[in-house]
């Protein structure tokens, strides 16, 4: 069987270029309410971007299914407004200022509001998903919904400590790659697919989530503010260890690991500097063992797709692996 | 046709004691997660008690239109750990110490993880409520939790402010008498009963509702804080006008309203002590006026049930009404 050839970010965005902007029209006309504060909420979170990666991933695997009714505009919006409604009480567990370089909605309107505002948007991300009368649709979103706050509550606890890698691949899956395989799922579940095909597409989902949040973690040890939109190690300074940091703890010295420890206790860079950590990351070759990990994801996730026909769809999906790992934000 | 006569407390206890002691089983079951911390705060709740008047009308609901099925005690669980899922947000905002006569669980678990375990609450109740398998079900859950949670925005950006009477009832409405209503709503959805009557039992239930919140709202004015298990006046400390409060604010003398308005802007008794707002309400009979509007929608309530045949279950909800205007907590 010959390999399908991979697509550009040109050919992907033409491919989807008309159906990202009604997801968007979709998502501003879901995310408006009576009550005018939900509405304004709504639309900061909206106009501040963001990648739109799990609509793409959900509109990718619907096309590559052949499908094209409306459901796959309505769920497109749904799966972003259900991780923006994440990203709000995120927020406010985080403490967090700033989001995509802006003050972060916590900080523009207060915990109250966004506790009650990120409500909302769960409950109207199911609202919408129930116009599908799908009881699988519905299945799939909640419990999606449960293993996500789980994750973010298992994170809770851990912050501060070290976790080896297997806790942290559990946290990953349940903060990133449980959506992006859902979203993969739902695709095929609204083109009425076979269950195999449903798995596979949903495993492309998981592999490919898991690589996009190694990266995410990797970047956020790396990069500069001015191109995260937040400030630089944040995870470090939240207490949050990540692949790299793991791998750096379990082959430093003892001075190292105290470096590191003391990081992750003091939630600071205080005693420690940013720049000693980022040193002992490198001597070790932590950095890169991360980005091994991530490319081995995006491999796995590749493969996951064989037995689907060749379509432009399937060679956007074989592309977007790469995008992810390549990615410097 | 003949006036069904009227339960009594024992009678009421005597009709539901296995089915409410399933309720409390199957909550507990429902709350268990894997995720230790959430567990820990579902039973803390579970354990605060509370007057389970929500799955007790649902139970009264599906059993006066002869419904013996196990779904009315999984949803009698399901509106439960609802109404507790709002609990827990709800002392987020208002900043709550105490709860039913205990630390609230804000307080003893923090703000992130309440956000959090409230956020599963919701999920876990949807998730429950999925395995009826009845989209009119779903429907009825989302909406209402999608109102209440409106409901406490809008009173959010009421607070400090004089708010008139049709403000008043719809927040109450939001926050009490909609899952009263829908409690009532899915007894007789899980029963397959006509839209008229599942209509009707809604409506006694929304009546039901308002009647309840508005003695709550004059117990929170008049009574003390060891049989409320809660701060005296809490309303007014967060700045919210209740019903005798709007009724003296449209009748008092300028002095007066200054009074009323100082404690609100306030939201504490620094400047016009409690005794004197009492004293303004007393004046003006408005703690009277409050207790007989409660009182006039009990009664609106027990005539939804005319078309109902009488039955144990009919009488006891007939006898709920004069329950909930007499109680002193």
């Amino acid at each position: 069987m010959k390999l399908s050839s991979i697509a550009d970010a040109k050919g992907v965005f033409d491919l989807l270029r008309d159906d990202l902007a009604a997801v968007e029209r979709e998502f501003a006309r879901q995310s408006s309410s009576e009550v005018r504060v939900i509405t304004e909420i709504a639309e900061y979170l909206l106009a501040g971007g963001g990648k739109r990666i799990r609509p793409l991933l959900l509109l990718l695997s619907a096309k590559a299914l052949h499908f094209r009714g409306e459901s796959r505009i309505r769920l497109g919006a749904v799966v972003e407004m259900l991780h923006t409604a994440t990203l709000v009480h995120d927020d406010i567990i985080d403490a967090a200022d700033t989001r995509r370089g802006r003050p972060s909605s916590n900080t523009a309107w207060g915990n109250s509001k966004c506790v009650l505002a990120g409500d909302w948007l769960y409950m109207q991300s199911f609202q919408v998903a129930m116009e599908e009368r799908n009881f699988h649709v519905l299945d799939l979103l909640i419990s999606l919904t449960q293993q996500m706050v789980e994750g973010e509550l298992l994170q809770i606890q851990k912050l501060g400590r070290l976790i080896n890698e297997e806790e942290y691949f559990d946290l990953i899956f349940r903060k990133t790659a449980s959506l992006f395989r859902v979203s993969m799922q739902l695709g095929a579940a609204i083109a009425d697919a076979p269950k195999e095909i449903e798995g596979q597409l949903g495993e492309y989902g998981r592999n490919l989530g898991l690589a996009f949040q190694i990266v995410d973690d990797v970047l956020d040890l790396t990069s500069e503010e001015s191109t995260l939109g937040k400030p630089v190690a944040s995870d470090l300074r939240e207490g949050k260890a990540t692949l790299a940091v793991i791998h750096a703890l379990e082959r430093g010295t003892g001075e190292e690991r105290e470096a590191i420890r003391t990081v992750l206790a003091d939630r600071s860079f205080n005693r420690v500097p940013h720049k000693t950590i980022l040193a002992i990351l490198k001597h070790h070759g932590s950095l890169d063992y991360a980005m091994d990990a991530a490319r081995a994801y995006a491999e796995v996730a590749r493969q996951c797709l064989t037995d689907l026909p060749d379509s432009e769809a399937k060679r956007a999906l074989l592309w977007v692996p790469g995008f992810v790992t390549s990615r410097d934000r």
